[in-house]
């Protein structure tokens, strides 16, 4: 195989064939075709584009790089729920337990954070113990025998997916929609699913800003996976503010306990019980309504939450945080942050206060930076909410002073109050299909 | 240096400062920024462009990664030629000595061949004996002592240059106008120079093709060579055809020592004149007819033929060869080549012409390849001419029978003879200088 012709090709804006990509990534992993040669390559085509065929076959050529995960649990169907990530977003935490005490199997791969968005597996790594670095035969017996299992990309699942993001995140080739959607898909279709829920994050703090070009990443996904035999569905929800009011590791965790419980945020339930719902339906239940209700009955009966503690038990977690969330990290400085003037809530940025995460401690620079996970805030102010002076807008969770003074600088950034209207994003604004986009507001 | 936010620039269509450009190629020859950062930065410029700032920059930057040879010897102005590259062009072994035998200072620097373009170090090391891999300091002192060095591009010349050259050859990005420019001319004005003649080959067998690009390729050297008090003029001669007869390395240095001596082919005779005539004149020579006769004496008194002795004998080879050339290697087989009908000769091209030559064993695929220099073609027929069946139109020179019938093959696609009535380019179409473009035809 003649790379440079490969990239000449692609350069020059002609298609790769599905053989050549199959071949191509083969030999990457391989080591036999240097990172140089797939730099150059990749941002050819971040500028020249990919076809819909070139996409499937990156995706195919991920896939077939490693190893898949084999779940045979007859009469518990395989979902999974997907999130572009943003800022206070814990919704997998509550919902893989939540799906999983419902009868699914729900075999969770995630991601740690990485630039403004958190990332799942740094909240559930804020639980005593608890080890997300399972072998993938490991995975697949507690799968088999709780339903759920929350854990990292093995490297045995798409270990070129795993290359080429290193690559790309060093060579500004991130931010294409082909490559993020084989990227993800690659993972996600590797656990064996017959269903996938995604959850594509629009506004500013969403990890692609524009709302087209989110809508084009859900419509690539979705006939990547219908392609594959996966059913997939996409919410298109808010992240023009934090979803919840808890932002950081622990206090996430300790947000989405609450969730579990019943007494979560209200954005948050919703938007947990909407992806629920797509989840029960694409394993057969054929009522949206009654899919609402059982998951709501799991909540108010305890079972889900139980379901959490089983999988943190599996994990070598300690279960107890869920009956009591003060056994998880906690800062050592707590300082309330009241509102300088009164008025309207305006904004609440998320890409403000993701990024004061980081650089708080709870977030990372680089990949192997390590993270503290009792940092962060609970912030209660929303946009369009009416304040006084004074009122209390938000909590600052710090390791020392300096970390609350960056807190509080944050604060005063993210949170913009004035007389105007503002306009939020509908929390849940359309749901997309194979068969098209109905808005849901 | 946050290397991903500068591929971003460019790659979104912004322009990196000349600081930005200076500090990047200092890490990338220190080994700090890596080939694939460079590799995406290269195609990201090679699709959205660079700006004339940017092209002197990155020429400035990769001058100030090595060192320069600095010759001092009053009244002999240092000048160079470089050509862009072709089939049969062995102009440089006639006309540094020629033009060093009127006095000169002719410091060159060439290539190997790569591609269907042969390379005048190949070329010069048909000669028995004769080294081009000179240290810098015995380039100085032997440019000073007899006025002429003929080597390849030393360690210490623009190591970034070298480097990046490397890289471009296997990212699909060599043809890129700012690049090209910025790379020939960062080896030659490290040279020293007073004034630099350029030879931009048109026409199918050049490195670039299209006539538009090829004379846009000649301002951009050219500026960049007048902007760093370095006079640069550039002709514009044909590369649709061979030039002269003889293509293979050490028929090429035959043919280049018989132009020397007066006997050689009349094309080579014009074009090695012409260059000639610009490289006295930016040395101080006001009468262009004057230069003219310098040259042509030069030649018939035997002082050309004479100072290439000196050179050849200053760098280890055989001076003998210069009366004597069938001292150089000469092919196992030989077989003449007939016309398979008669007519006019419709094209001879010399792409096939140069990579028959490379299958043949005279050229390389891969820079570590060694070259058999006996092999190649002598071909007598011209576009235009008019031909008989059966009539000797060229010599095929081979090591071995598969040889031949390689060869035999390449002729009988490179040489076409038909009805109609070819139009050749001229030998010398335009004269370029920084005051513009002058045709001469």
């Amino acid at each position: 195989m003649f790379v440079p012709g490969l990239i000449e090709r692609k350069r020059d804006g002609g298609a790769l064939t599905p053989g050549e990509w199959r071949e191509l990534m083969r030999s990457y992993v391989a080591g036999a075709v240097p990172d140089y040669q797939m730099a150059a390559l990749l941002m050819a085509g971040f500028l020249r584009g990919f076809t819909s065929e070139e996409t499937a076959a990156l995706l195919d050529a991920m896939m077939d790089s490693g190893s898949r995960l084999d779940i045979s649990r007859p009469g518990r169907p395989v979902v999974d729920k997907h999130s572009t990530g943003g800022v206070g977003d814990k919704v997998s935490l509550a919902l893989a337990p939540l799906v999983a005490s419902c009868g699914l199997s729900v075999p969770m791969m995630s991601g740690r954070g990485l630039g403004h968005t958190g990332g799942t597996l740094d909240k559930l790594e804020s639980i005593p113990g608890f080890r997300t670095d399972l072998p993938l035969d490991a995975v697949r017996r507690q799968v088999e025998r709780i339903g759920c299992a929350m854990i990292g990309q093995t490297p045995e699942i798409a270990p070129a997916d795993k290359r080429l993001y290193a690559l790309r995140d060093v060579t500004a080739t991130v931010e294409c929609i082909p490559l993020i959607a084989a990227s993800i898909m690659s993972k996600k279709l590797c656990e064996g699913l017959s269903g996938l829920v995604l959850d594509v994050k629009q506004g500013s703090g969403a990890f692609i800003t524009d709302p087209e070009r989110s809508r084009e990443l859900a419509e690539t996904m979705i006939r990547l996976g219908e392609q594959r035999g996966c059913h997939t569905v996409a919410l298109l929800t808010a992240m023009d503010r934090p979803l919840g009011r808890a932002c950081g590791n622990a206090l996430e965790t300790e947000e989405a306990i609450m969730a579990l419980r019943g007494s979560g945020p209200q954005d948050l339930h919703d938007v947990t019980i909407a992806l629920g719902v797509e989840m029960l339906v694409l394993a057969g239940e054929r009522d949206h309504a009654r899919a609402a209700a059982r998951l709501e009955e799991a909540i108010s009966s305890g079972k889900a939450a139980q379901k959490f503690q089983e999988i943190i038990e599996a994990q070598g977690g300690d279960p107890k945080v869920v009956e009591d969330p003060s056994l998880l990290p906690q800062a050592e400085e707590v300082e309330v942050y009241y509102a300088q003037r009164g008025g309207t809530v305006l904004a609440v940025e998320p890409r403000t206060i993701g990024h004061a995460i980081v650089e708080m401690g709870g977030g990372r620079h680089q990949v192997e930076d390590s993270v503290d996970h009792s940092v962060g805030f609970v912030i209660t102010a929303r946009p369009g909410q009416t304040v006084h002076a004074s009122e209390p807008l938000a909590s600052i969770f710090a390791r020392d002073r300096d970390g609350i003074e960056l807190g509080r600088r944050a604060l005063d950034q993210a949170i913009r109050i004035g007389d105007g209207h503002p306009a939020p994003l509908p929390l849940i604004e359309a749901r997309v299909t194979s068969k098209g986009h109905e808005p849901l507001v």
